[in-house]
């Protein structure tokens, strides 16, 4: 697969089944819990659709086609910026792709998306032990660290 | 001061100078950088408005009146959660009225909030070094390891 020939693009509803597959595999992976591909197809047509691509709260960057590789990315309002912040949700390449560049061209695409809406601030949470995510990230500008006291940034949650 | 006479509410637009100036201190306090009340009073504004409220994307929480407390919380969709994620940007008391249970019940308010809109999960980034912070939400159900594999949790960012 040549990336001249199968370029990152955003994505619209109709992509949502082939999205939600790639998230169900991604978390099986990871031995993380999923609703299955039909739930996660329905919430991402609804949320593709309703949020309306490129402008939206939810935005999916796919790679391939058919999709091999899916940056799922929400933006928010924040008081620190003039613009939104973005969180990158997911990052996804399937197995046998990995290592030629589908997710640089992800986050690419994700910068440069980030800018045409005036974002100031992208996020990203990440494990501890994922050390090549860990050096992916910070080869593209992130750091795990608070700019001004040097301190690991955690990441904290609570399930309803 | 008593919390039985300043139970904590959900901020309206015409709290934005106050919950303005809450913050300015709280960036203040911890030498980060603040664009000043003006700027963020004019953006608490818009964002109170706009988004409206219980149901919006931003609510702020407010504790005291005069405000001598404040949480600040986004919403956004999530394809993991049926409803949203709510993840809390801010948490401020003044130096005066800490350990008085004023973070504890708008961290109750903020739990409430997030289950009567059907929210999913509840996010919080905290620094490495701010162990009293993360003790506390440990305390109020938080934790800052992978529920499935252990790990800690980190938090990656970008400014653009």
């Amino acid at each position: 697969m040549a990336l001249e020939r199968h370029p990152v693009r955003i994505a619209a509803a109709g992509d949502a089944d082939e999205l939600a597959s790639l998230l169900h595999d991604f978390n099986a992976e990871f031995d993380t819990p999923s609703p299955g591909v039909d739930v996660l197809a329905s919430r991402l047509r609804r949320l593709l659709a309703v949020d309306g691509a490129v402008g939206g709260r939810t935005v999916a960057i796919v790679a391939g086609d058919p999709a091999v590789g899916v940056a799922l990315v929400t933006f928010r309002p924040n008081v620190w910026f003039e613009g939104e912040v973005a969180l990158l949700d997911e990052l996804y390449v399937v197995p046998g792709l990995r290592s030629r560049g589908l997710g640089g061209a992800m986050i690419a695409r994700l910068l440069e998306l980030a800018e045409e809406r005036g974002a100031g601030l992208i996020e990203i949470n990440v494990d501890e032990a994922d050390i090549d995510a860990q050096r992916f990230y910070e080869r593209h500008g992130f750091t795990g660290f608070e700019p001004v006291t040097g301190d690991r940034a955690f990441y904290y949650q609570r399930e309803l």
